[in-house]
């Protein structure tokens, strides 16, 4: 069994997370390198994974085991690194965002169109959990007819508040930080790009969003070019859980996806009532999505397939949440020009 | 329309709901006489519900205008104050359970079978509630195929633990007193009679229970005489609330009754997790099912049909209750004789 | 006890279901009037619930016997018999929409003004609903913090499509006929009115909706006063029944009120998996509520409260929804002016 | 980071999922060697996970290279195959249940015993389940204090059936190899071990298990030393799926593992109601279970920890099971000696 030769760009908490699923949760996978801006921790995780450790994205990518690189960097060094890695042949895997504007996302269609025979994959890892697999499935099989409505909402628990407080200011907001995969799925279930969009919102609680030019919990109602109707919210602190709750109605049923999100099948039957518990941390909520997207991601390299989600989902995405962040800005009803 | 003209005897807090319902919820019904021997309470609960008081149950049984009566006291009494309604003429709906022993089950049997043209109602309430109600239709209607087992919950909630401590002592114990409701359950079901049975329990937290030769929890498995296996579960202290359950798993379904015992449709979404609120109150959960069997009583009576539950009903539910008991006192395996 | 003397104007589905609760269900309010257009079924009614019969709403509000008047007519008229009923002194409850334009909702605000002595109650009947009090009661008592968002979907069943396509060109549309009761139950839990909306929709599967320039399915973003979020979704179709949820997002946590629509407890287990039986009908699922506001009508005329919701509420609730009327026509974002 | 090399003896269905959950997502581990009475499957699996074919379970034990090894092999060789593994020197994993009998049973307990330096761990999964840890710890922990009753399910789906009355004659029974899990997870959680029990049950639809002195459904009541009520039930053709659920009652709370038996977060809006899909297949119900257990024999290993379940288990286990068979075949109560 051939295997696919890994190196990984960055290593903070989700970096990790996709380095330990590459050396050991992906049949087929291998990773073979590490590199990060923080060298101790790039050796460290490297010994303990049984990969090599570079001193640069640059190093890690002239190394000729290396096939594909995965690249989970902060958000601004994203095209500079697919360029990096592709000048030098590798196949990319890159988490979301694509970049943190659209002139950037361009810049990386532009490269990766001048590779045309290298794959390049977007981090979008909802699309590969089993319960959106599931749904999907139902979808295109005709369970639920012609879809109506697609409802997302997107929320960080209340737990993890000073974690997220602390990350806002650079997080690029609502739109472009959380709600992005949002926009990903609704492009993702109904096919479609959306035509106009009115995106509203506030600070409910943490007024220092203001001075972001954000709110603490925002919506969007979007009228799809196919005319399906998609409706977005995200919060930062809902007081149950990591809620990422999605909804779609069709002509002959709905699917709700997460209602109550949990990984455990105990209900606790309690002075509370009967409660199930929910997620309390994103990376536990997506562990098996974020395996499940590199086995395909080695699949479209082995196989030469097509990938999804592409490039060209990061620019739209960017695009859309932007518009979405100006029209919440100017509390405006906007059309989307592609 | 002609209406039932209703006397009620005994109107404690259980007495003064079946009041209420009948004075105010039963359409056709018609509260006339009420009796109690807190006559001051009989006095105002008359006058509020207007109806008329009388001094005694043996008045207001003389009382021509009175067509039926519920009796609403305590088990003790029951047995008497079905002669008294009788032997006066008068239909009878009953409060479970019929009598304290099985003697004087056989008793108001004499008493009942020497009235051949008079109604006689046991208020096994439960098989009247909508849910229940749904649950037969369906297994009547073959839905679940042929039955293998019946599971019966009942619990007390902890919130009203004073009250059931206080009452304990003078309860007949939990078979006589609770599970009472789920032999009923069970016979009715499984259109059978338990053949063989085991009882256990103990005292797990509440250890007064030993002294009245009762456990806080017990359980019973049975084996019908169809082969049907039934199990019944009774507890006096949930921590959720109070909690009914019954579960009948056949050969081509399984229909599961009340798992989460809520009358709201609200879901809390809190630090708990995601919750639902429970009932605390028994009188609350079966409020429905009071009105119900009045409303089946007074088709009874009105259209003299046979009633159910009757009183052989209450004879074995009252027989196999205390073969139960005596079950767990000795923790030996009995058979049933009818 | 003084019971409430009423009379009823209008027994079609509806109406003969509040008649057969003013007359057996509602504990201090009698039936003693029935009028109808249809006056053989009128007089049907009026038989059967121990009611006398009037040939006209006239001579019904000049019976000096009843007290009070329900108005279940058809929404255009229901202007006229509010003037007819309170110039006869005559408190009134008056089924929603309050009437079929705003205009005429004015003059009902003239007339009942006309009248201050007198009570008018508007029969948004989901206040009233068990759930409802429930939600509210938490809400008030801050439970979940400050409301961020109100999500609201009304959906009829599938089941029942023969009789929404008949109904559908007389009926006002979605957003009047429909979306009104979400749009009464935002303002009440908000406590706030919209600023601005935009609506969108289409026809889904039921193209004849185009030509009653409405659409088979349709949803509203609402800005509100006080910044918070609000969204409702109208259908016309859903497979699984008449789904009416509302989930009140807060600060401190969330609420969501009927996302499994079911007046059952029964789960049922089958080779669908584990299923809940849905409400096939509006009547059946607010039957509590229908009941429960009567029971506050009483105590409003009994003890001269001030009734809600009020004719404000009804005059509001029909220009919002004329508004998203026009914003879904025109495919705006629109400001509401008050 | 020193791995564990495995040797895997058996490799049919489950034998092939340990293989690769060894080969492929265990961290630590790694397959270096495969057996199997089916040569050609053993050669292609070996090929398939880059190990080495040996050509009897002797040869592969004899292998130095081989630290552990995986007995995945039918019941009846587990005695032998844990001899030849042990008096080899390997640790040794062996999936449940340890023998067909108690004798062979405590023949096991011997050769384990003669090797105290060398790890055994049985393969009850279901204590390695997420759920069943998340309840575990929350019991460990005192939430839902002591421990009143223990109630667990097992049915196979109805979807399976063909092959389950293909294995069964050949399965041992009921008890022996279905019930065996619950016994295992009622030793486990109450600490205990079943004083009296008391085992019924019948061939509700397949007649066929009469022949095999068994019933397609059975049960059985159990009173544990500690006075802990514990009762399980077995079932071969659940309509809904593969449904294994476990109810804890405590005197503080109550959890309940898997009631709705589902590996994905969709709700379904159809025709049938809102609905829950289940696990028609056990391999995916207890896939990460079979992994962790996996985790778990490592650490054991690598670090010389006790492991659990062990032999006595395994050994327990049986003898109880054996007692529930003869109580269901002489329909008698009975106590259990150890």
């Amino acid at each position: 069994m051939k295997t696919l030769k890994m190196g990984i760009i960055g290593i903070g908490r989700l970096g990790y997370e996709h380095a330990c699923n590459i050396a050991n949760r992906v049949p087929g996978m291998e990773l073979v390198a590490v590199a990060d801006a923080n060298q101790t921790r790039a050796k460290e995780v490297a010994e303990e994974l049984g990969a090599k450790y570079y001193e640069s994205p640059e190093a890690l990518c002239a190394a000729p085991e290396v096939e594909a690189v995965a690249i989970i960097t902060n958000t601004a060094s994203h095209v500079d690194m697919i360029r990096i890695a592709m000048d030098a042949g590798k196949n990319v895997f890159c988490e979301k965002p694509l970049a943190e504007n659209v002139e950037k996302c361009k810049k990386a269609e532009a490269i990766i169109a001048a590779h045309p025979d290298l794959t390049f994959q977007l981090g979008f890892m909802r699309r590969f959990d089993h319960s959106y697999e599931v749904a999907k499935a139902k979808i295109d099989r005709g369970d639920i007819g012609d879809i109506i409505l697609v409802r997302c909402y997107s929320q960080d628990p209340i737990s993890i508040i000073e974690g997220t407080l602390e990350y806002a200011p650079r997080s690029g907001g609502q739109f472009i930080d959380m709600s992005i995969h949002d926009i990903d799925l609704i492009r993702w279930l109904t096919n479609s790009e959306p035509a106009k969009l009115w995106a509203i919102g506030g600070c409910y609680e943490f007024k220092q969003y203001k001075d972001w030019d954000d709110g603490d919990n925002v919506s969007c109602l979007m009228q799809m070019e196919n005319d399906i109707m998609a409706y977005f919210f995200a919060g930062r602190a809902a007081a149950h859980g990591s809620a990422v709750e999605t909804e779609i109605v069709g002509t002959r049923g709905t699917l709700r996806i997460s209602a109550v999100p949990t990984d455990s099948l105990v209900e606790v039957m309690s002075e509370h009532g009967v409660c199930r518990e929910c997620y309390q941390d994103f990376v536990t909520r997506w562990h098996g999505a974020y395996i499940r997207e590199m086995e395909v991601f080695l699949d479209n390299v082995m196989n030469k397939k097509a990938a999804t989600p592409n490039v060209s989902d990061g620019t739209k995405s960017t695009a859309i949440a932007f518009r979405c962040k100006e029209s919440f800005l100017k509390n405006e009803l906007l059309t989307m020009e592609y």
